[in-house]
């Protein structure tokens, strides 16, 4: 499997507008990245990846530090594994195995390894492209889209958990964060990281609630509030992001008024890819809504992001933004109303695209979460 | 306080051999890491900080995504927030508040946005520097320390759950990162993101034991083995990190003449503080008693680290590498012995340097963990 996602890697570059004046060269590709290492290597660690257009099948290196080389010795696939010390020792072996008149990809743009690949292969022949495996990962194979699909299962089951746990004006946002990530683990969860946040959830209450990248708190959930509950969690690496949005007790007019707003943003997100080839349309469909309903300056976000080995990997749905909707992509859809200092909606599928529709010029979906989005009152 | 900081950062900076050239110029010190932004700010979350040398206490910029705008406002200190679109508009204002005629010192080496500021004010006008915050970072304060201390405790109380939780031939690795994690999270404790592993703890059994980052599995804990239990969490924002081993059953004699040799190794490291006032010198200690029990191959990673925002920072504790030993330094001494595909035994303690010895010539310090180092059989 990872050769054949190596065979396709190549294939792509080789496509690419601009790439076909290096089609005779000889190629690498470098990869730093913990995603692209795995994704090519099924070795998730601290290592560097290269691969020879020349020799693809038989000869990928997936150079690693010492402490981790039976680690990777038992858990990597089609590849051959090399010790190394770390630090400036682990960018020295990999310069020691670029051979002169390569021409090298990168999907790392740190100035001092960038700088000594060019010191030895010069600066021309030096291609940094993050976007490099996105291309391939962001069409899903049937094993990631079951990871995916699991991931989502446990989200849902989570939503579940919530609505029971939740007591008005006693329990606390981190108490249902613990309790959430705890049942979550036991069923096989995990939590990746992302350095913007300290929280693993968003556990978001009354005015928390409006800011979209909450950190949740040791604040009761009171009644009369909007709790907004956002979930990214992933299965044997793979990621599912999912956000519902409740209320506690009697909340008042204006809260239902604009949990409907989003309800019916999100919905007709979702709708859109049955008419559309192009992502740019469904944040469109999204947020027109919330426009229309005199509230898009409170939709201070983009409607969405492609899930896989990352919580954020391309494509984006974001205005403006034309990018091509293709079969076994995974996205999120989630437009959210913020009311500053006061309340947040919130609601988020994560979303498989599968057939291209003959008729309608869009694609069929499968909603990964059946937790109902009817407004629920805890 | 996050102005202090700031006045000794450019103390800091003017003070660095080779930068007193710099000395009438007009600095600015760009940040993009998180823990610099929140060191220097207070608040935790995605940004770039802006801090010339001539404004310091009056014209510290943090921009920030419009998502994010209000709850900066709430949490930063001692800066004005700047909103911004992201991506590439974030990077563009950015440049728009750089003045011609300034030297920026970047703690980001991402080639886009530092060619970027290079074609605004002059390729030789930027320093990429990624240590310049840690070395004010590495001398913790008062509270910085509490918060360590915090820390050290929950994982103490994690160590005592762990002993309890575990049932030989029944309970999984899983199980009790779960119940771990669980009982962190109750305590106020959060997981640090480190992008190489995908568990929040290493719970490593048996031969898994041997692989110094083993992932946590679903492996039952089996009588006669070792488990390894290494715990990194955070009390607000700051890490400590400790690791115990434990004999499950019968373990053999070997076994515990390995875990009597790690006990050793480890506790002359710590008493090697009195009288030194560099690191390498501690990780002699450890490593020498390693080598004469005729396993130093079998150590396989480096002494320790600093511990703090991140959980691993300088100052760096390893062979032939020199770093001067200062008062409110926060490490771990952590040596470790694996054998390959049958067990591992590692003890890590976090410590505390405190005072300068008058007499002895090395420093006083605090173990912030009393959880005891004598081989517990399960």
């Amino acid at each position: 499997m990872q050769n054949n996602r190596k065979i396709k890697l190549f294939e792509l570059l080789n496509n690419q507008r601009g790439r076909k004046k290096f089609k005779e060269e000889n190629k690498l590709i470098v990869l730093f990245k913990p995603e692209n290492i795995f994704y090519l290597t099924n070795f998730w660690g601290e290592g560097i990846v290269i691969i020879s257009e020349q020799e693809v099948e038989t000869h990928t290196k997936l150079v690693v530090p010492r402490l981790e080389y039976t680690r990777a010795i038992n858990t990597s696939k089609e590849c051959e594994v090399v010790s190394s010390d770390r630090g400036i020792a682990l960018s020295n072996t990999l310069i020691g195995l670029i051979k002169d008149g390569s021409i090298v990809f990168s999907d790392s743009d740190y100035f001092e390894i960038i700088n000594k690949i060019q010191r030895k292969i010069g600066r021309k022949n030096v291609i940094i492209d993050n976007n490099l495996l996105y291309a391939l990962r962001e069409i899903k194979d049937t094993v990631e889209i079951n990871n995916i699909k699991n991931a989502s299962k446990i989200i849902d089951k989570l939503f579940e958990i919530a609505t029971k746990e939740i007591k008005e004006n006693t329990t606390t946002e981190e108490q249902i964060q613990s309790i959430l990530v705890f049942e979550a683990m036991k069923l096989g969860a995990r939590f990746p990281s992302y350095q913007f946040t300290s929280n693993p959830l968003i556990v978001a209450s009354g005015s928390n609630g409006s800011f979209p990248h909450a950190e949740t708190s040791d604040k009761k959930i009171k009644s009369g509030e909007l709790i907004v509950i956002d979930i990214t969690l992933s299965f044997n690496h793979y990621i599912s992001d999912a956000t519902r949005t409740f209320g506690i007790g009697k909340i008042t007019d204006e809260m239902k008024e604009i949990y409907e707003t989003v309800k019916t943003s999100q919905e007709n997100g979702i709708v859109c890819i049955n008419n559309t080839q192009d992502f740019t349309d469904v944040d469109a469909c999204c947020r027109n809504i919330i426009i229309n309903g005199k509230l898009g300056d409170q939709f201070i976000h983009s409607t969405g992001h492609g899930i896989g080995l990352e919580v954020h990997e391309p494509p984006w749905i974001r205005p403006n933004f034309k990018s091509e909707i293709r079969e076994n992509m995974t996205i999120t859809i989630e437009p959210g109303i913020y009311i500053e200092n006061k309340f947040g909606v919130r609601i988020e599928d994560s979303i498989l695209i599968t057939k291209k529709r003959n008729r309608d010029n869009g694609f069929d979906y499968i909603n990964l979460h059946s937790f109902e989005k009817e407004l629920l009152i805890i």
